[in-house]
């Protein structure tokens, strides 16, 4: 605030810490991560993190130097409509970090314009590209799931599935990338066929398979949705493949994938 | 000698040591090696084996021991007819190690009782079964090959490439094992299609594609054979695919396939 900037603006956050984090993890050695404190805006006392099989980072500024974005195997953009992604965190920031509605839609419009300049702009080096959107039935936890799939990592290619009415799952192919969606009411023998077919070419991580994925709990509750389930998968599965890949030596599917395209001179091209 | 025993016989090895290094490479510690000497049948000075990522091991009473069984990941067992094996040590042994013909056979029918006794019951323990056979036009680099798959590791289903005629591949289902022949002259094209098949299950280990595979050399000559390249490809598949699920935490395909016939009532029974 003191800079009149948000906490969207890269200098509002410690990038070149973030960057170093990023990449002693992704080499395997241990680091000390700041904790922010919501109620005051100060730092915490900070937490010493291992090194694991698998590192999950969530969120706004993670893909903004092309050195960060080196050190993800695979790089997820969740970007969400405008009106759910208020309404998501208006019911976030009241129920959990003390804020009235008002202040939270007031906060929303001032960071609109960092959120355009920094926070957008990364969607392009994502490997793929979550969107979420509410079906005709309004059922909050039975949303259609749109995917944008990039070629940047080797795809599976779920073209079998395509349903032959609009429900179910449609896929449009593009040049270096392909768009599914997966529709909220989705029938659940069709999403277990997809998962399936998933599953087999993850026949090497067979003891990973979980009933969870596509779980939604709030409080008690234990809601499902295929469509979240067959995105989660998707993105196991690109995990476990990086995973398996170098663990055999290879450089990771990205290279692979980038390795493919410069030797095909019309990608090249285009 | 002094014995009365074959090198075929286990206490004319040392079973323990043998035994002892297999744990020791498979927890991925070094071992100083014994090298035996064919010359004057003493042992040479030994050599230092680092541990690495894959092990190949090549011996006759591997599998002799429950312990040292259960340090491979993957287990081949090479049963060539009688013939045929006669035929190869001979070449070897006269070409290689300086013997004749007749010595080489008068110490084959010395070995037959040792052979039978502890290395053919070997076999039962192997997760694949390779056998070579000539074919009808005598190529001695395009020799059918009978492979008996079994469920103590799940095998890739080759099902979809079983050809119409009796060229090519034919698979016979059983309880828990499948034989599968791929014949030596094998259209190169139906070949290329099975180790495609094969390949894409391998999806996370691309980068380990060779034009190797199938090769056999013979001084400066190189033949090909396909039929010698699928066995090989299925034995890479099972190192490749073991390689991966420990990398990601599993206990290894060998253990989910026990643990999946435990659960299996039926199977129990049998």
């Amino acid at each position: 605030a003191e800079h009149d900037i948000t906490p969207l603006h890269p200098e509002c956050n410690y990038i070149d810490i973030l960057s170093q984090h990023l990449a002693l993890l992704s080499k395997g050695e241990p680091i000390l991560k700041p904790v922010y404190q919501h109620k005051d805006g100060t730092f915490g006392p900070p937490v010493h993190v291992s090194p694991n099989p698998f590192t999950v980072v969530e969120g706004l500024l993670g893909y903004h130097t092309e050195e960060m974005r080196d050190c993800y195997d695979v790089r997820v953009f969740l970007a969400l409509p405008e009106e759910l992604r208020r309404r998501w965190k208006v019911q976030r920031d009241t129920s959990k970090r003390g804020y009235t509605e008002d202040q939270v839609l007031a906060d929303l419009d001032k960071r609109e314009p960092d959120s355009a300049q920094f926070i957008c702009p990364q969607e392009r080096h994502a490997d793929m590209v979550v969107t979420f959107k509410e079906g005709d039935n309004g059922d909050p936890y039975a949303l259609d799931a749109e995917l944008l799939l990039r070629d940047s990592l080797p795809q599976p290619d779920l073209s079998p599935f395509i349903g032959k009415s609009d429900r179910g799952m449609t896929i449009e192919e593009g040049d270096s990338e392909r768009r599914i969606c997966i529709a909220g009411d989705i029938e659940s023998e069709q999403a277990a066929e997809i998962e399936e077919a998933i599953w087999d070419k993850l026949h090497f991580a067979s003891h990973l398979r979980s009933e969870n994925l596509g779980e939604v709990r709030v409080g008690d509750e234990v809601h499902r949705s295929d469509s979240l389930g067959v995105v989660q998968l998707l993105i196991l599965y690109h995990m476990a493949t990086a995973k398996a890949a170098v663990a055999l030596g290879g450089a990771g599917p990205r290279a692979e994938a980038e390795a493919e395209d410069a030797e095909d001179p019309a990608k090249m091209e285009s």
